[in-house]
């Protein structure tokens, strides 16, 4: 298998950490976002939506991390990455489209220029544009982890799980942008929990053969 | 089966649509979001992440779109919502993916709100910003679709399937605020096709009970 992705790219680092947590062998194919390769040929001729990750496994070509992950555990399903049952896999893919859904699409690097370069924000409006949805969309995980019976070490249980691949990926973007975390213990304990785990520190971006 | 929704939410109108293909017994409880309902108690103190849909099914309470869709399409398999093989199931969750992550966050009721009072951006920035999400989001599903050989009736076959599900709600969207639909003749046919079938009909937003 093969994929395309960016050190940088929370939704390509999800899926690097489930390569990792399936223990599957896996090809790095660097695309460099800051430089719009995304945008041109070649990977934009394979790429219809022109965006990282996408996950190459014999013939068929998968994009969006989320699904490449739900492929993953169907086609590789030990160790799983979900549940067993309908309402605990409910749980984790709920956690993992609250991050996926409600936080990271406000806050990737095609919006932020957007805000900069066509809304003509200040860099001091754009800065508490990204702390305000990080800062509020970690709240709404905090309060559904903290005090849960189903929260372990990991988000569900003591295994890493779908949603371990989407908040570890959040928690380090927002270290990086100095984002508040004080209000979010529960999730800090679970990123602490998944940095410890060789899965998780083997994906993360200063690992990556592209990063500089 | 209870769904707490609203009828104006796309998300909401997403699992609506999935309760009427599974032809499943629901009951309507209005959440009013422009009176900002989904903040306050009583639906606050059950919905930690404070946003709607939430599905209640006997004990569990279930938010996030689509991990209620998954979770329907468990535990109530026919008609199914995703097709069988792990490759097609990937294509029909990253067409949905392309709008819930891509498009969907950046053109909700309170980042428009946050553009507005927080960012104070013009009311024509905010509307420029809305048609360049959504002009370029379906844009990308646009490209996913025209000429697959996977494309049917509708985005994946001849039968509806998650994709649709997430499709439709956001075209409906789109069309209510004057956006440029003319690049995406696929999607538009795809969108035409559900809105002959019953369970879309049932579903739309003006047949909802809270609709004024």
């Amino acid at each position: 298998m093969e994929l395309y992705n960016y050190f940088r790219s929370s939704a390509s680092y999800r899926v690097r950490i489930a390569l990792e947590l399936k223990g599957l062998d896996w090809t790095y194919l660097p695309v460099h976002l800051v430089k719009n390769e995304q945008l041109q040929p070649p990977y934009a001729d394979i790429a219809p939506a022109r965006l990282v990750p996408m996950l190459r496994d014999g013939d068929v070509l998968l994009p969006q991390s989320l699904a490449i992950i739900e492929y993953l555990d169907e086609t590789h399903p030990e160790p799983p990455l979900l549940p067993r049952s309908p309402a605990e896999r409910a749980r984790v893919r709920s956690l993992a489209f609250d991050i996926a859904c409600e936080i990271h699409p406000l806050n990737n690097l095609r919006v932020l220029r957007y805000l900069v370069h066509e809304m003509e924000v200040s860099a001091e409006k754009k800065d508490a544009w990204y702390r305000h949805w990080v800062e509020t969309g970690l709240g709404a995980v905090e309060r559904q982890l903290a005090g849960h019976p189903s929260t372990g070490v990991y988000c569900h249980g003591d295994t890493p799980t779908l949603a371990d691949c989407v908040l570890v990926p959040q928690v380090f973007n927002a270290q990086r942008f100095d984002t508040g975390l004080a209000h979010v213990p529960t999730v800090m304990r679970v990123f602490e929990a998944c940095m410890q785990h060789p899965a998780f520190i083997a994906a993360q971006p200063s690992n990556c053969p592209d990063a500089a």
